[in-house]
């Protein structure tokens, strides 16, 4: 039923290739199925103003797409001269999520800068990017920790994110792009390993939905992040 | 417990004043509590290009907030020279929620825009933007029903929202200013008058949160949204 | 003769609402006929850098429409990216003229903006915007005064202004949008409430003008802005 | 008593060089003592879409200053990438007055743009940017005139503008740069050859002033502005 | 004597590998040593306005470097709000020198747009782009010449670039990042695969230089394109 | 055979005014048939962050082109919001040339901006700005010893810069835009008055070029800027 042959609740294929930058203090290429990410995290020793002198850390992140990772060309945002407005909402979604599961005190006042650009898109890009983005920054922590510049580990679980939604009247885990263009419902759900929820967004495109349907969607998502977390985990060495 | 000392079920003291500037189509003074915010709608017999031809209507929505909305005054967006991420992120968000209320069919080919301008913030705001912009949206649909320029009506059931969060350890509705400060979970929750999701949005800050959690919000959400939808109702003789 | 009936020297009616909003140290809204403007006072203790360390004071102005205070919708101008020409021309209309009548030894180095925001426009905006733009200023050096923050009043007199302009051939006092959009000469008259000028602008609009009408204009404007100053002293106390 | 020991209503010494561009159709450079500022008009068959088809001309200015046409060098405006408040409000003035003085159903449909380019800078800037700009606009209407283009003429008489304020508690024609950073009242007056008034712009700069003091400006005004048109007839062989 | 331990006339390993993403019409990744780069060509139906209806076609390029391809993180310009000065200069030459190597006869009125993205940069980026840039074209117009679109093949000879320079006194080829911020005199030459000129760029870089040094860069570069231009072939089977 | 009538190795009469302005350090408007810019000189003790307490100093350019420099009117850059690309390709060779024939040391912790106006085009006004650019900034400099600011010349040999291309099948010196615009190579060349190099950039437009027909170019180029060598010392007294 579904485009892919998939069953309801099989994800794509994920893999994880780390290190792949030589400059980033933590990098990788996370592929779920033809969707491509490369995410880098950058260690830099100043922080924002709000939170100068406070001794907490910061991670935030930022979100690009190639001009041609999707079917037809996109505009460069740096030529339009600025970032549109679905660009701006899930890089601040990547940040609020990665940020959720660091412990600041931890980290001690530093920031880290998770870039999250897509080289190839179709479909579920921003939650890639999020598991992606915390693969790389678990590699840099793990650069301050060898270093010793910071003594206790601030990424005490792996935080992952997977799409569902209700296509076709049912309710399927990891969206490909045929599918979430015709998605009547769309979710995204960012969970650490261990089952803790940090962020959940749910949409209606189109029809409205139900508790009963928003809870199997949910059910899903949980199964998803827990196969992703141990991948994160099997990569990281953690 | 609450700064306000109100229940942890009770919704701040909410009014709607319609028809509130001459020129718009629709208009309404929405204030929940210290939150006011502005909303009117305007009607364009354009649509966006990629509907052109589609007989299909569209409804869009901009929100702002004036320089000395906030405790301390805001740089003017218009002056910075662009729309904050908050901004885009939160009339994005209006623009889906009321779109998802509409039967774009019956609508026909012509453009709402929705413009929510916050006057006093209080907490709440993007709430109290798709509240109250779903009224001036009413209103407007009200006068080409009159009209005769539609004939069966786009607006089958209200659309509000609420925010409900967790408070010192409590899921409590409609957050204000101080509680929206504290809080370690924070959720919007946009649902039609009959109680069907169109948007849930919940975000850990600080903590993760369980499902269990998740539910307790989502029954406190059911409940504001009916109690709005009935002020929805009543002030737009529906 | 003129569109609303009223008589050649007649005003609007005019009324000013003060304390609108609970955050500025100002505020009020003050209606002029169908013009609706919302002013608000901030006062920061921070002032531009080319008077730091000067002991002086400064009084600048912001000036906005929303999208629909007028008969089709305006784009926002934060969409834009930037503020059109006449809001500029306009703001530092407001900017200019709220300073000339002020004390700015007296005031103390610290700065109030003042944010005029339109929320529904029928001519005379800029003059509306800067006869309420003093009542929120005065409210707000009210408070600095009553606390001790400065000692001797740095607003002496009143600060109003009104429209005149050549109508039908007749001198009118107090143009609203039907007449300003027919207008052969259009004046701005910025005064104190002894009478003394602050900031004159008339200009052709079509048709020259004589010095006879000029004249004709300024006395027009004499009596407009005495009433505007009764006004503005009753509902700040002074 | 004033800096460059010219008497009170002595204006600078005045030079226009026409035909300084090959490329426009009418150009000058206008000299008003030290202030040099570069003249061009460009005609365009295209109308701005508001009066597309009305039969209607348009003249509109741009105004720039070199970035070391001043004592300090100013930021470049492309490169802050965006025109300041003072530009366009000068900018705005300079279409407006020459817009007042052109019979635009003679003028036909097409548009004429004057741009206006300070070379360096010595007080009065606008003034000698509308003088230098009609001359500019005279030369290319004159050329539409000798083709048969247009056939009857849309400039009927000179538009020209001066500077008067108070320095030193005394009227003075033709304000300098030392003396305008230090005058208490600064006043543009545009006018017409005949001696219409087009635009009157008089701002308190520190100190109000009375009807008398505004009275004996405009008297001022009135003899400089004589004086400019006869140059500016004289230079275009009218 | 170089800090890789290279020869003076001795290239980094280059390796392009073709068919990088699903999406784009052709595509590589080129890897000049540790400079990597994305190359996509997008082939689009509209030409640019000034040569619409001419039958010609055009090609055009543009450049990004990902925020942590180099050293230390840059800005990303999507989120300066513009495109850096190096970019622009960059994008054009990679534009301009394609467009040279194109029968735009041949390729009839369409236009190809080369993306080329830095991954990881290491000196040399603007002619890996070029180099590789000219790869995702030509497999680009392979699909045009294959789907029978056009007939005659508009890309006759390859197109590649090479830096050269004076590195510690001795013309180097092909200088990396250690050897670029060192050189003298920094060169980069565009030639085809028949050794026909295309663009030569020289710069002093605190050192001026003679026309016998001038003419070693050159013969080294010849060296060099000749190299690139048979890989070139190689992975597009011409 | 060329459309002026000159000789192919025959500039264009060469003219260069200095002291064109009463504010800048150094100033001229240089003349090169009918190009003409306005070159001027800033001073200032400023240098950029990177070379902060380096003892060295910096000179960097900027250009820019009045908007009825040209044939037909070019948008204002100011209005557009941004400089173009060729703009920004124009400033950053201008500054790197005239930097390259500065002695930084000399020139002490000082920033020495040169802003170069086109007044008039007709091709080759990047190469004029930078021959009456060097011009500017040496009388600068001249200002700088002459008050012991500086005490060792920081100047040594003029910098000046020519174009030449092939034109109808022949090498000609100094393009004028009849000639640039029909050109199938186009080079521009910078060097010291001795004949040093500092900048080279040909390009192939249309067709590319063999090293023969770049050789002859050079040679055309070093009779040049030899010529306008002496021109710039006689008038600025070296």
């Amino acid at each position: 039923m579904r485009p892919s042959g998939r069953d309801l609740s099989e994800m794509r294929s994920v893999s994880i290739e780390t290190g792949i930058t030589k400059h980033a203090e933590g990098s990788c290429l996370i592929r779920i199925g033809d969707t491509h990410v490369l995410c880098t995290a950058t260690i830099e020793d100043r922080v924002p103003p709000f939170i100068k002198g406070s001794g907490l850390g910061w991670v935030t992140a930022e979100y690009g797409m190639l001009p041609r990772a999707t079917h037809s060309r996109m505009r460069r945002e740096s030529a339009a001269g600025k970032q549109g407005g679905r660009t701006v909402e899930i890089q601040r979604l990547i940040g609020r999520s990665l940020r959720a599961g660091v412990d600041r005190v931890a980290l001690g006042e530093r920031q880290i800068t998770v870039d999250c650009d897509v080289i190839q898109a179709d479909g579920g890009t921003r939650c890639a990017s999020i598991t992606g983005g915390w693969v790389a920054l678990r590699l840099a922590v793990n650069k301050l920790l060898k270093t010793g510049s910071i003594q206790s580990d601030p990424l005490p679980d792996p935080v992952a994110a997977i799409s569902c939604g209700i296509y076709a009247g049912q309710p399927v885990l990891d969206l490909d792009y045929p599918e979430d263009s015709e998605a009547g419902v769309d979710g995204n759900f960012v969970m650490t390993g261990s089952g803790r929820l940090i962020e959940v967004q749910m949409s209606a495109e189109g029809a409205t939905f139900s508790r009963a349907q928003m809870d199997n969607l949910m059910g899903l998502a949980e199964q998803g992040v827990a196969q992703l977390a141990e991948i994160q985990k099997s990569v990281t060495n953690v």
